[in-house]
């Protein structure tokens, strides 16, 4: 099939040379098979995760969950590199010998307890039916009471890494959920010998050697000016918690693009790539991304735009953002303050909308023109002049990530008459994210850190009506990413690098990446319309999202003890 | 087919004596026969108003109207008089002679503009093509602005009947309604020559002459202490408008229970009654429920639920309730103060949830178990504990006529999270309706008239869990009319007083009326949790819907002024 059959491993300046990156997303996990030379994608693949989100029950007892939990299968992701690898390689219709490296990146913070050999608690049998063995997905949201105490005895304390992360710590993030497993199941946690990022767990799995990467230490670890929290600061949590970075997180950490090791027999037998080929630092799916959209230089705000968003930013200096995820030094790419912040659901909130259903006559309408039912309400939306639906819609429908970092919030809807339409509470929601945007885009310049450039990956981006209403909202155009599998791409520049085939990250990605520059750029009358609605928006934003006893709290607090009093 | 053939009209005092009532409703008109001795309800049928409620286009032109309108066809009240009302006879195989009397009952403020001989102008070959020659429907909100200026010059002025209607004219009534046709199109108001509420028009075609009742002229059109508003007042509102009532409205008022002429030989030859029975007052569909589900003493709320709920309540003193829609001596029955509140959407906004559409398996379930969708979510919701679902909704997807008074209201629900299921935001609808109606029974307390009882009639009353969330809401009791056909079964009850065969309606009602008392009561535990999400209802009762400058108010301008720019 391919003229360049080789007997071996090619070399790193092979013409033809190419590198693997495998994406691990919310639901499915993506390989890509991409030319060196030119970032050329040849073939790519996916693999849909058998358990999905487990938030229901647990898949070994079928023992309800509680509320906002939510968990992942370790054998899901696994399955990912046995699938979809080969899978990508057959498509390339590319000698597996011209593979030169492998790179990964993951959705984050999610993490697991292991054994000291990484074995997934979730997968031994004296601990696979405790919930709490399992691996928490990013969107586990059941810690908060823990990061708010986190955060409260930080600020007490005076706690100098804390305005790294806007002022808090999420409850998504690595010490909440620890937390939440040593204070609700401490046989659990006295068997984790290692709490490890599954960006980190996949990466072991290749290699066959612990490694951790800057990345995730930095924006999930709490790690800091080469530190972790101290034992005194972590004893007043719980005083079973003094040792858990010493105890279970220390390890010597691998810049971005570095090689951590080679690819192991076992996982050369499930990929069918060549063993001993560069496996590169784990990464995270948001932050791997920039360097495939072009997103590296300081300044071009990179929004990864799929069921949730997370926004990277390079920036010259160090600022303190309120709200924003974190700030790591070389976070992203060597030599810049990677800066990063979130929506905690995006495309979630358009799927929610239509799990709500749709009338009967419009299924029957959408089956008819051969459209999904996004592409139904989204073209029945699309014509509509800003604000005739009469809707502002807050995009709390999981939490707030930044800049208020609460996972109690809940979403709100407001305008709703008995001629509101399905569309129009859609086109409501596209534009709720778009103000949450604004919100956030405004938080960073307000914080001295400038958004010259706003470019958009991730499977959203293909939606015109919402990268319009982007523009229109933000009153800026809007760049999108050339690639389709932006964080898989960006993984296997990642490869690239720590095969060798170019000296770092930022000369791979202006060879491997691409842009489309200022794709959409805003109307003026549509913008000016819209600077209204953000006002409105706004006025919502800080009735319902700041202040000490919120309504949307008191809500999820009677919502939470009704459900417990029935499963409990 | 009847042991009692006759051979010419029956004798009010015959032992099998009959009256017909008929309800005339948003969509559909009901006639129902009853026999006068013991209440029982013979026969009944139902004729679907062809054009129902016309929002759209305007029928003989197709031009588009404009938000927030309501309009009605008067053919299709007519046809309910030459279909609903033969059919209802022979559903009951009784002999057209044995009826004594007819009553009527519509929903209100339902008005039209006719020519001097009662020929609405929608039916002129002149006037056809004019939107405002039309019948506007009770909830044609589109007088907003008239009402404003009413309610503002009114208190400027100190009106002394401005306090009988809660301190706000509704922008539903007569004279908002008219002030809006005079200076929107004052060709129209100029052809108009009699402004008549549907309920006495439909009278009129009934006997072939004008007259006005007590009920609607004090509730809907001003008329207190024996008099319409000054034209001095109305000359400041419009130079033209001095004169209306004088011109437009001016006639004897007839007690209700009265009768106001015979059936004239048309209208018989329509019905197939006989010629020249007694005809009564004409009333409204709330108020003539009341003796229907004996809540006609002092003290009992009777809350007419269905589209929309109207709440009656006699007392014995006249208080000033803020909020309310009106109080009228005698405007429900004699000697006492007649009390109106209301919900300007109940049933509508279950429907409107509905309309949104159902997912695709929720819809197979209720095809496999034969269930309608209302019957599957509520089947669905009827589990859940009080507040597991996270939401408070407010109520106002149609405005709020009780207490506010604002029909530029909107809904808003809040709480919504990605598992957030259709059958969630239902019970969340549902619930807000009984927030909205504790907010009414309160406001009535407050204002110094009890509620001792409160009885529910019209087509919700069927739905238990919603009566059950009534109940719990409103920590009391609730009782059920008996009657499946209340406003039609009082129409009657008011037929056979007018016709003689009971002296008043307190004596009607007591032999042909009934209740189930306390049908529903409360459940401690649920109601006191439903303390705790009232006060959230509350709290955003008072965020959203009081004040100067209102955020619903806001996005209701910016969609007016959005969808004026398309259509305009």
């Amino acid at each position: 099939m391919t003229p360049h059959a080789l007997s071996g491993p090619a070399d790193r300046r092979h013409p033809e040379a190419c590198t693997i990156g495998v994406d691990f997303g919310t639901l499915s996990g993506r390989a890509v098979v991409v030319r060196v030379r030119d970032g050329a994608e040849l073939g790519s693949a996916v693999h849909e995760y058998r358990h999905a989100v487990i938030e229901d029950r647990l898949p070994t007892t079928g023992a309800p969950l509680p509320p906002d939990w939510a968990l992942q299968h370790p054998d899901d992701w696994r399955d990912v590199l046995r699938t979809a690898v080969p899978a990508a390689l057959a498509d390339a219709a590319v000698d597996p010998a011209l593979v030169i490296g492998i790179g990964t990146d993951f959705t984050a913070c999610t993490v697991l307890p292991t054994t000291p050999d990484g074995t997934p608690l979730a997968l031994t049998p004296e601990w696979a039916e405790r919930p709490h063995a399992w691996p928490k997905l990013w969107k586990h949201h059941a810690a908060q009471d823990q990061a708010d105490r986190i955060n409260a005895l930080a600020h007490a304390r005076g706690e100098k890494w804390i305005a790294r992360y806007g002022g808090r710590i999420s409850a998504e993030w690595q010490y909440a959920k620890a937390l939440q497993v040593l204070e609700e199941d401490p046989a659990v946690y006295a068997a984790c010998a290692r709490w490890i990022e599954a960006a980190d767990w996949i990466v072991w799995q290749l290699t066959g050697d612990e490694s951790r990467n800057t990345c995730t230490a930095g924006y999930k670890g709490i790690h800091q000016d080469g530190a972790y929290p101290s034992p005194e600061f972590l004893a007043r949590l719980h005083p079973g918690f003094a040792d858990f970075p010493a105890s279970r997180l220390e390890h010597p950490l691998s810049p971005l693009g570095s090689r951590v090791g080679a690819l192991s027999r076992r996982a050369a037998h499930w990929t069918g790539l060549p063993e001993g080929i560069a496996v590169a630092a784990g990464n995270v799916d948001a932050h791997v991304a920039a360097p495939a959209a072009g997103a590296v230089e300081n300044g071009r705000m990179l929004a990864i735009m799929g069921t949730s968003t997370c926004h990277v930013l390079n920036g010259a200096v160090l600022a303190e953002v309120p709200g924003i995820c974190g700030v790591v030094d070389g976070g992203i790419v060597e030599g810049a303050y990677g800066y990063e912040a979130g929506q905690s659901a995006v495309g979630d909130i358009f799927a929610w909308w239509l799990r709500q259903g749709v009338p009967d006559h419009y299924r029957a309408e959408a089956e008819a023109a051969g459209e999904d039912l996004h592409q139904l309400l989204t073209r029945k939306a699309a014509g509509q002049p800003v604000g005739a639906h009469g809707l502002v819609a807050l995009d709390w429908m999981n939490g707030n990530r930044s800049p208020l970092v609460d996972h109690h919030l809940s979403g709100v809807v407001a305008g709703l008459t008995l001629d509101t339409a399905p569309e129009d509470v859609y086109r409501a929601l596209l534009e709720s994210t778009a103000y949450g945007t604004r919100m956030i885009v405004e938080t960073f310049e307000e914080g001295g850190i400038p958004v010259e450039e706003f470019i958009v990956t991730g499977g959203l981006k293909k939606n015109t009506l919402l990268m319009q209403i982007y523009a229109d909202v933000l009153r800026r155009p809007v760049s999108v990413g050339a690639s389709d599998q932006g964080p898989a791409l960006g993984s296997a520049i990642h490869a690239a690098v720590a095969a060798g085939a170019h000296p770092d990250v930022r000369s791979a990605a202006a060879v491997m990446g691409s842009v489309e520059r200022h794709a959409y750029v805003p109307d003026p009358a549509r913008a000016d319309a819209y600077d209204a609605l953000f006002d409105e928006y706004r006025a919502l934003h800080a009735h319902f999202g700041t202040g000490a006893d919120l309504l949307l709290h008191r809500l999820r607090r009677i919502r939470n003890a009704a459900r417990a009093a029935t499963t409990g």
